[in-house]
């Protein structure tokens, strides 16, 4: 557990479950809270200024955020960010996550093997179209499908008109659907990375608190048709940085927030989901440790999974133990209670919207019994052996009309799909066959000999005979096999005897039955009363709050200030110096070591400059990358954390007064670094026109 | 409050009752556990080793630590303990506590108007005779004044035979009476003080937490016969300070600790005897704020008692947090509760000891009737009022014989009432008087117009009417007129019609009277049950605890170690590049400006040497200025504080494993300010020989 004490603040606001106090939100574009900005900061935010910002906003590959930066296509992220790709980079020979990397020139850019960049160009409400689609009569299940074929419809359509790319999402966990259009850059290059160590400077114990002293940036760049693409709209950088008191503003992809979830759903997830989750992670982050202690080369092949999952789990504790804080809790139902005698006193919206609550309960009364067949019946603890699922699963739905697939096998998701199945990103057999091995020893020993998914994968084998034969056999890895087994199709698939294909195929009807059951019971249960929910939210309160985050463009925003803590000030800022301070501190022993250009060229920097920073706004994991900008909206500096008093921010907003601050690197600090250190001078240049 | 969380860890030894885990124990030097620290640390420490730390060692005036560093008298200790003295050394002009103080020779140093320091040179246990005097018999409050009457005995016979000051001391609550032979010295002068800023960098905020960057170190030279004296005993010069790991000892004077209290006894401090104190410390605090808002000269003037009482409160506030917690409340009632049982075990043990815990009970239970009264009949908030109230006093006791005198005015203890009575330290009767008004204000607002002292203080008029005519004509601030006083004795000080020594001559009867109260409902009684449960806990659990800390020479023991906080590390040292990182983190604004000395001089140090460190040795308020020692008996560091976590260790020890630590200077730290910003070059050589 994560031992951190949190006061909670009962705002007046939140207790009338208005959900709105300080610096809250992660506000979707077509609903920024101007007139409260206005008020509180005296700024104006226009259309014209929305515009270039979500113009410039980038959503990085799954899980990250970042922003274009020149108008050379230029994109500015956090090293553990673009880490992955990074290491997709690196081979035993020139390990570029640890020696960090510089392309002085564009000839020296990297060109990442699968990285997908996607800007938001336009959106449109599509609500009524979806919920008009379903047929009056229709069971949950059935409401749920008609909603999924109408999306998958609009998606097609946009996309053949627009070239775009084209998603419909769902808000309010089913109280909006928007088309979001975006554009997509699929050849980008590396052009920055730092050396691990000092973007990560300090490692896991680290991670997640404040002060911090992390150079945790990342420069790549989008190309189109073999150039640098050209991003008009594209952030500038500030002269000085943010100061303490001043506006910021954070827009990005967070990632998911679970705000609006009801009680009975958010007991389940404390009391069953997210230790479940727990200790699936926890046997990945096992699994790979025992494989980095094979050796230099094992540890680096696994060095980008295992930061992953520590980062994981600790933000998964910190939001668990803020779950399990009954203070916490307690503010959930009251919230909850508050907004269910609202509409019990309007006999109208206690005949439309009182009932949902209870359908809830009682699906998420049903799924503990599966949760844990839900949680280890898979494959993906292996890349590979999770992309051969995919094959299987694609070559089920392939034949079916476009508007009757699985989501994400509709007609305007399969380029993506098709992208990553491509991918030219190293494969390590030793490695995916150690994490199928032990996954599927985990699995056993979770689910027992006789479950459904240990005897289909096993059929009565050890895992580590099964997997050595597998392994010894299979062709996946190879670009070239992947790319044959796509272009062939559904047939081509069904007729692979590829071993890890006939696997992935023997687990696939355990994996179907309890999707089916999942979505059958609990999903399009969850997913009509949240509709209902949402729609006795707006009834109430009006559209006064923002969407639960689902890794697609918000806004947030907030003020650069330091905080207390114990009986003393944290401050807003740290320097250089403390960078030095922490190393010598524990004698430069790993996590706190320096890499050889930051420890040698101490006496280059200026120590005293601004290095990272804290600031109110309402972020969350996947903002990680987003630019800090000013009013102007200029860069002054990169979110790439939270502090721990921020962690249960998943559930509820946590009050800045509470302490909980997003962490970035300065602008400044950057500059000073690629610039003394680094000599990226035609990088420094590029972003400040010096 | 104090918001921290603190984790107990109850350790198998703490919960016997047993009282020692980790590095515990603010140990007699007769008693040191010397078989414990051999199986830890494989360190033998002999007689040898012991006898040197002892002389070396000195009490710093009534409530600090400190030690002679070289064989010609000179005295290392804190600043915050040497502030007063440089304080009354200090004019509107020469502001040495702002601007400090270096004196390169000899001749430049300052003689202190009033500091007393001490040296432990001998002690005896006299617990047989000072029992032994109890007649048959008494009560318990004859049996006090019968124990206290053989001390003065014993004390005058020493000092006669020996010219020593001799002190008869009370440890394990009256389970041990020693005899403590001291060598004196009372001529002393200032060599060296940092300005306070850098001594006190962060003020208020960061007083009491760690990572700390403060230079809170003084030197004084201890003179005999007007040439500096030869210290013999003195401890040496480390050459590189303490590492991470190793074992260090801390000897000095903790001031107060209440471990070994009955649970009634805790009780009482925790609902009424600490909030009470709380009360009566912010009263006085914010009258002397008010006061040092009229101007600079006020601010100076007041300066001292203002961090003082800051000091006394943070560190108040910090052990009534650790009191109010019910887990840690737990476990006193838990320890008390196991003694209990093992005594009941033993019928004779039953019989003698059990009543014990109830007598003290029922004392307790009377004493909330006058504990505000008691709180508040003084007039001790001004110095100039409390002297007038210790020669009133001291005109009542002075013709009686010294045994039956109160213990503060026996023969043996005049001497050092003459000191601070005759003291040249200069008095501020403009304050005197704003503090004395404010607390007899503060007094009526507390009793009541009708309280005794009240009537007998003010005799219906206010108090601000009263204190100007009082402070208008007496004389008490000149020393010529305290010394006429002192020299005329009893007759000299009752014929006085000075105002002030009238209104302490009016007031004293009803403070005298309180005064016997408490003496014989409850100190008399707490003292003969204290003495019954001391024998208890050396018959159930041998010698094996050691006794609580009452401003007398102990040893305590640790480990130079950093600790988890939250997630992270805490290092064991800090460096002179988190000092600057933290004042400009915070623009220089107060507290966490520089001086211009350490402002400008940046570029002479080495920034990477460490400043500040931490060690897990078993502090208290007193041990302010202890050396911190290794195994070689030399010096690494100087205690000068405790970090949040181990506050509560003033009602019980605080496992190391909490975080709890000791905050030291380190020694290479030292040697480099002295050196590079202050040019200290003599004192450097004296201290380091080089």
């Amino acid at each position: 557990m994560i031992q951190r004490r949190l006061v909670l603040i009962l705002s007046v606001f939140a207790a009338a479950g208005l959900g709105l106090s300080a610096d809250e939100g992660m506000w979707t574009f077509d609903n920024v809270p101007r007139a409260l900005i206005k008020q509180k900061y005296a700024f104006d935010i226009t259309d014209q200024w929305l515009d270039r910002v979500r113009l410039a906003s980038v959503r990085v590959g799954n899980g990250g955020s970042g922003s274009f930066v020149s108008p050379d296509g230029l994109l500015f992220t956090n090293q553990h960010v673009g880490r992955g790709q990074v290491s997709k980079l690196s081979t035993a020979e020139k390990n570029l996550v640890r020696d960090g990397f510089y392309a002085a020139t564009r000839d020296e850019e990297l060109r990442c093997p699968d990285l997908e960049l996607n800007v938001l160009v336009s959106y449109e409400d599509v609500t009524g179209r979806v919920q008009g689609a379903v047929k009056p009569g229709s069971s949950d299940k059935e409401a749920a499908d008609q909603r999924r074929a109408e999306m998958a419809v609009i998606e097609k359509a946009c996309a053949t008109a627009t070239g775009l790319k084209c998603e419909v999402i769902t808000l309010y966990s089913g109280g909006e659907y928007w088309l979001y259009r975006n554009k997509k850059y699929t050849d980008v290059r590396l052009v920055f990375a730092p050396e691990e160590q000092i973007a990560y400077f300090g490692g896991d114990y680290d991670n997640f608190t404040y002060p911090r002293w992390n150079f945790d940036i990342t420069f790549f760049r989008a190309y189109e048709n073999g150039v640098p693409a050209k991003t008009e709209h594209h952030l500038t950088w500030s002269a000085n940085g943010a100061a303490e008191g001043e506006l910021v503003f954070v827009p990005g992809y967070p990632g998911s927030t679970a705000r609006l979830l009801t009680v009975a759903q958010l007991e389940y997830h404390r009391d069953l989901g997210n230790p479940l989750q727990k200790q699936v992670w926890t046997l990945r982050a096992e699994a790979l440790a025992r494989y980095a202690k094979l050796g230099a080369e094992q540890d680096r092949r696994s060095s980008s999974g295992r930061l992953g999952l520590s980062n994981s789990l600790k933000r998964l504790v910190g939001q668990q133990d803020g779950l399990s804080n009954p203070r916490i809790f307690k503010k959930k139902e009251d919230d909850e209670a508050a907004l269910r005698t609202r509409i019990a006193a309007n006999p109208e919206w206690q005949k439309a919207y009182a009932p949902a609550f209870d359908q809830v309960a009682a699906a998420y009364a049903e799924l503990p019994k599966y949760a844990k067949r839900l949680a280890f019946s898979n494959l993906t603890a292996s890349g590979l052996a999770g992309m051969a699922s995919t094959f299987v699963r694609l070559a089920d739905e392939w034949p079916k009309p476009s508007a009757q697939r699985l989501p994400e096998f509709a007609d305007a998701r399969l380029e993506g799909l098709r992208f990553s199945l491509q991918s030219t990103a190293p494969i390590y057999l030793d490695l995916e066959e150690a994490q199928l091995t032990a996954w599927l020893d985990d699995v056993r020993s979770a689910l027992g000999q006789d479950d459904p998914f240990v005897t289909a994968a096993l059929g009565g084998q050890t895992p580590a005979t099964l997997v050595k034969v597998v392994f010894a056999a299979t062709k996946l890895h190879d670009v070239a096999t992947r790319k044959a087994l796509y272009e062939g199709g559904a047939a081509a698939i069904k007729a692979s005897d590829d071993p890890l294909i006939a696997l992935a195929r023997r687990v696939e009807p355990v994996i179907r039955e309890l999707r089916t059951w999942q979505e059958t019971h609990v999903q399009s249960v969850e997913t009509a009363a949240g509709t209902k929910i949402a729609q006795a939210r707006f009834a109430v309160y009006g559209k006064t709050a923002y969407p639960d985050a689902n890794f697609n463009l918000r806004l947030e925003y907030g003020t650069v200030l330091g905080y207390e803590e114990d009986t003393t000030l944290v401050p807003y800022k740290t320097t250089f110096h403390g960078l030095y301070e922490r190393a010598a501190a524990f004698s430069e022993k790993p996590p706190f070591n320096l890499p050889a250009r930051w420890r040698d060229g101490k006496s280059k920097l200026d120590l005293s400059i601004p290095y990272n920073f804290v600031y109110t706004a309402d972020t969350i994991g996947g903002n990680s990358g987003s630019p800090v900008i000013n009013r102007a909206g200029e860069i002054c500096g990169i979110n790439f954390d939270s502090n721990l008093q921020k962690l249960p921010n998943r559930y509820l907003f946590i009050d800045d007064a509470e302490g909980s601050r997003a962490v970035g690197v300065h602008s400044a600090g950057i500059i000073e670094g690629l610039a003394k250190l680094y000599g990226a001078e035609a990088l420094v240049k590029e972003l400040t026109g010096k």
